[in-house]
């Protein structure tokens, strides 16, 4: 039985971060994603500075999100991400965002990412320290 | 014979928005959706002030957009807004970003908003002005 | 003997608040800066929702910040805020922020925020709440 | 008689720009800097990317900012920019923000940049890009 990855954090939600209405602006959850995937990265070894490393850089080619019900400046959001495997050169996420204390869900999404070498040439196919880091997480979470 | 409602904007990439890799970060391309709707609200008066002084607040529900292309630091781009019109309470758009001076598309997107009203309470039904706005906006465009 | 009012808080540097250099963007730090008076409101009882629900609004006025070295993404900062009272109507704040690994300091600042009512007229003399603000948390400082 | 070298851009309030009071947030001053910055760099030859293709960076190492009056979202922003000339290995500008409807001063600011090299080593005298810039367009404006 394989286990879902899975990482989530917590942020407060900040002044600049909310429009005129006094709810968080759309465009700020493109953070709280990033901050999430940042999270997951640390997580399972796999973050930005990570996938440098290895050579490769890994830019978001697709997002999609749905607001459900708002948050306010002094909201505590609680952002969950899970990794979507697949076959294909592609990191997969979809994220969950929760108001922490009363657990109503405030928004869903999905990124989709791929994988560019040094050259900004895309890879068609897994780039080798994928393949390695998907034998190693996704059989321990087996 | 309809045609498209439409509207165009140009904004310069700015040194901001750019991330470590010199290219323009995913999150900056929420800004420029949202530069190409408020463009659309001065030709079109749709904007948010006109939504707001009829009573209402139109907040995002959903926001998709998938990235074909990297702009730099310095390039122009090029945003393109098309109203579709639908029965729903809802206002629709989509997007088309492209590098003004060699025309390669950049990203695509759409957005959708629903109708609030002071109270945060959702509209069902689409707000009388807006219904009068399609009147007038679509009629003088068929 | 006075102590000072003082607070802190640690962030992680996020990809997104990093520049095409690859260390942060000076816009970050005005971020970094609301972060820790935040924190400071939290813990002294005196931030923006609390004065909000008092009756006025205290807007910076103005601000001031010097680099002394860069940070980099995934570094850690913490963010020092200290109170400076003073007989005006005005709260005025200094930053220090440094390299929570390596205690390297990154960059110094200070904030002044006026009072303004709920008309936005300006305050010549601090608000009743602001001195009793004051009796407590400087009396209990001493 | 020397005249200033001088630029202007006018830029119009974004929605997200504004905070829950619906005035202007003040971090967002530091972009409008940025944009005249870059508009002053477009304008006399002395913007990042011909810094950058001297082989030197340009950071910010203090700014600051004093706000005199808000902007509302809608609202049209001059930003003027004034290059205040030293013997020092350092650019220095003044800014001030009007509205440009009604030219009430909205704000006034100022920054320093200094020079790095490739190796980000502090240079201690004008790079000689630096005094051919200065030999060109001071004796211009004299």
């Amino acid at each position: 039985m394989m286990t879902d990855l899975f990482a989530q954090i917590n942020t407060r939600i900040r002044f600049n971060e909310v429009d005129s209405m006094g709810i968080v602006w759309h465009g700020s959850y493109i953070k709280y994603f990033e901050d999430a995937r940042e999270e997951f990265g640390r997580k399972f070894e796999l973050g930005y500075l990570k996938i440098f490393s290895e050579g490769f850089y890994a830019p978001l080619v697709n997002i999609d999100f749905s607001f459900k019900s708002p948050l306010k400046y002094g909201d505590i959001a609680r952002i969950e991400i899970k990794y979507n495997d697949n076959e294909a050169a592609k990191i997969e996420f979809s994220y969950k965002i929760y108001n922490s204390e009363t657990d109503i869900l405030i928004a869903t999404g999905a990124s989709t990412q791929v994988f560019l070498d040094k050259d900004f040439k895309l890879m068609l196919y897994p780039p080798d320290f994928f393949i390695q880091w998907k034998n190693k997480y996704l059989n321990e979470s087996k």
